[in-house]
């Protein structure tokens, strides 16, 4: 008999694909109900082949938010963004906990949603309440949350290679970012962007300049007390999973590498799924299928007084860069070890 | 405090980097030494980069078979064939269990051996003591046995979309087989064929009619009382885990789709990790990641008497066919229920 | 000042592509109009972005069939079956040649066209006009063809490893034929199979057993002398062209490997698009962006009087297995080399 | 009757495959000898799979350069860096025109050589005789030129993308790039970084802020008047052919978007081989296979006074980034059209 029961809302899509497979090995939180509006009646595996004969007994349901998250301690949001808050502004009064993978609750600022996502935000007054799923920022506020907002695949990736800079305070400034990105990060509806014939042999960029997760990184950053102006270019790249990053951060030149190794090594000693390669750079493949991000830097010589730092991260962008991250966060709220069901280094090829 | 202790030979390899994976997940079983000629000295992250960071006490060590083998309830070994024989044949005296993924000791006949692997047998009085560690067939003498032949990743495949038609009388004589594999089962080394420039957008054939898991696919056919002659052709496909296998057998005119199904119901009801899905065809994406295997068929009309029927099955080869199907017969070996560490439904996409 | 003058007939899709590109580059047709229902009005390079600035003037029009043709020695049609032979009926009155590349004209029969394709054929009148339009067996009749019916992609590359045994009268009774096809084979709309995040680690068959290509080649063979029952499996693989067949003939065992090569050579003797590789099988990757094709074949040993032979082909399914053999009929219905623009012999790697 | 005659020395590597691929194309330009320590004694086809059945009176042959030049007007290298010097300096006094598409003869300065090459350069007189041949921007110098150094693949997609801004006297200190390349740029040798089971999923970063091109791309700009600091990170994706860079530049908060477009539109008038996309950015999958490059910008907002633009561009890394761009040279040594055997826009998809 497991502890917590729980609800996903949105669950035919590749975030829900991957909450519930966790879900599913969890040793303390049972999957009661997955609401959809997709799939009605027909089985899980229905929309996520590996989980053919998996819970059978569990269906896509359609189903207002209250009544998914009837009887639930938590209820797990894989939806749209705007669709999502309006979820939440419904869930709320229940108080039941809500762990959520848009972009809803990332930003604090009413405005600032309006402008990078296009909407007015239907429940502002509700963003107070949310808490930034970054654990290795905000472990204990996430304890406590009632509102998780999970981070953005890109957001993640970027922050995580950035945040060693902004608290040994060598972060500021202009920073330019180039992020590559997998095709399962732009989800499970067929596009021209992921038409295989097209996607196998492309490289391109889309919302250069422009992509809604840069305020939520500027924000994340200045709460470590670092000012930027993030120019961020998003590249796709004909991978399924797993999110690269490289930013530019320009240092004073009195700044060693030694500095800059000892700001990683610091910034993220014990955390369990933040890690330096001893002997290698950061690489995609190192921890595609698995929750584990890994960071690193390349510090260049100095010119005219400045060095430049390049900071290298990467992720599986559906996992700690998506629905891995909540689940890390979802234990965290629920008292668990945050490790549960995300132990696996992953698959090596 | 873990129930047993287990050692890796060999672990430098695909083969050895699942088995290694899985090990650090079970609940009952330590990893307590890998052997290898390569990275001696070495964390195990210097060859499996998903593992940086992870039990950083264990360094590969260059250890003799007995050496490696000391205190261990049962050994691994991801080797070559024919250095295999020669460990086994040195680890035979100390009892120790022992699970093996090479070829060595999948058939039973020394001359068959020598013909398909092109090498005398190095002990060919242990041949008589090996099971073929395929559970759906030898589950129950997988338990007792001290030493477990693993099956190859085409043979796995192959077989597990036969046997049904095996087990329900009606498969003899010619069989046609195509299977197409991905690059992980070329192995860690890389070479002409799985050059990225030139596997990525290739399809060709090698070993065609000539592949050494033919003589161990008619042999466990057999023994379920089906006598064939196998024509198979491999196929190199750009895709990095997977196995398809499609398979013509020609049955009698009256044979029904529904005798089919009927006997791929029957033949897998109950077992853990083989399924026939559904609503759809067997398919590798369904498959990836995970211990699982998929299995169906196609059935022709009538013709002249006869009818053709197409049994189709997806594997992940170092999963199912490798690997992953090693730890379900250690599991049985040691009296362990066959799912330990093997649940997980894998990725989708 | 070009001798002949064309027009394309659905110029959208990737069909349309490569009749394109090939008329762009050809010393002897020009492109005088481009017919589609999508993209109307604007430049070629909306829907073909390697086309991005070529020939600026021509813009996709939105015309009837005797429209498009007005003032054309030839119009190409890359239609979906169906409406094709609609437009050809309105064609015919005209006079003009036409070069077709959907399945509409490849059949002689029309209940088997009922049959295979699902849909009355509207211009059954028409159907004793076409011609085949495998050069291999009908270059002459395709020099005076008023309408030429361009091979499918699967059926070019099995009938071309299987006229071999057919000229040899070595061919007769049941083939098993597995064919994998990249992506592009299926066309240009986005759909779930060709969704980049899934089509990239699988390989899952579709249609297996009832491919509407099973009749067409059936009928090439069978007019080379050779009837067979074909039992074909389509596959699809993660690459973007190409298609690689392996089809199981089942000949006498008095037949040796040296009669089988001597039949493939002299099949092909002067053929200037299909080759036998010299030391090596038939693969993709040599063939990729060529209008190539490449067969082979192995032997079986003799087994109970009977020995496998399996013929082993390759093409790239957009060029030999689409637009570039139309193109090569297209060349020789105006008279000219059938080499014009096909002479490359594509990348390498 | 072709007017010149060529020879290729180091005729089996990839940039030799594409070299050999265009002189069997070429109208004016004749084929007579390729060179190689490899495969020596066998057909071109070899070493390159789509060349099977051509040319096979050409074998690789075993020749001092000399011999190789023997009777020829030009020779084309496409040998390692270091070995290269020593051909030409051995060539040099025979007048024969040289070709090299090695990074020997790209820098004027033999101490940068040694600094970025890592060995002393061994005919440092020589290099104030070669021209650097993008013809974009010394065209009529290429045109009288014995010795042409062509431009490394990431130099020449960098530089294309800069170039529009350093001829409006926009370009200026510290540049950001991030350039993406596919494994073909890797070379013929298969090795752990091309590997595919790694390669296919993978995202790495190599020689940050260290790549060889670093210096060839400042000098080229700073002969148009631009001095810069360029930070170069190239970065490995899992495609075959292509590079995708983007630059980050920063300009006065005075220059508009409108100006930035206009510095794009006037720098490549009239080019054959370079364009700007009318409505959409550069990409890979336009440019692949063939010797166009994309280029383009994304502009951003004031900020402090200043503006990031970031300068895209892509090319097909073995043509237009490699081989291509070698004939397109070679094209203008000789006084032909630059475009011969280049006009191909390549396929789609």
């Amino acid at each position: 008999m497991k502890r917590f029961k729980a609800a996903v809302i949105g669950g035919s899509g590749y975030g829900g694909a991957e909450l519930i497979r966790r879900l599913l090995l969890h040793p303390d939180i049972e999957l009661v109900r997955v609401a959809s509006v997709d799939f009605v009646g027909e089985p899980l595996s229905a929309a996520h082949p590996n989980l053919e004969g998996r819970r059978d007994d569990l269906r896509f349901e359609k189903l207002s938010a209250t009544e998914a998250a009837a009887g639930c301690d938590v209820v797990l949001l894989a939806l749209p963004h705007k669709v999502t808050a309006e979820k939440v502004a419904e869930l709320w009064p229940t108080g039941v906990r809500i762990l959520d993978l848009s972009g809803d609750f990332r930003l604090k600022d009413a405005a600032a949603y309006e402008k990078w996502y296009g909407a007015r935000h239907p429940a502002p007054e509700l963003l107070a309440e949310a808490v930034y799923g970054l654990p290795e920022v905000n472990r204990e506020r996430i304890r406590g949350a009632r509102l998780v907002a999970s981070p953005g695949c890109f957001a993640t990736t970027i922050e995580l290679g950035l945040l060693p800079l902004a608290r040994a305070g060598l972060l500021a400034g202009e920073v330019d970012t180039v992020a590559i990105t997998g095709s399962s990060g732009s989800g499970v509806a067929p596009q021209a962007g992921t038409h295989h014939p097209v996607r196998a042999g492309n490289l391109r960029t889309y919302k250069p300049l422009s992509h809604q997760h840069v305020p939520e990184i500027e924000a994340t950053l200045a709460a470590e007390g670092a000012h930027i102006a993030l120019r961020f270019v998003p590249v796709s790249a004909p991978l399924v999973r797993g999110i690269f990053a490289t930013s530019f951060v320009h240092v004073d030149a009195a700044v060693t590498a030694a500095d800059v190794a000892a700001a990683f090594a610091s910034s993220y000693r014990g955390e369990p799924f933040v890690r330096i390669p001893a002997r290698r750079l950061p690489e995609v493949v190192a921890v595609a299928g698995s929750n584990h991000a890994e960071v690193g830097c390349a510090v260049g010589d100095p010119v005219d007084g400045r060095r430049v730092v390049t900071c290298l991260s990467a992720t599986d962008n559906l996992i700690k860069g998506g629905a891995g991250q909540g689940i890390q966060s979802l234990n965290l709220m629920l008292g668990l070890d945050e490790r549960l069901t995300l132990e696996d280094p992953g698959s090596w090829p």
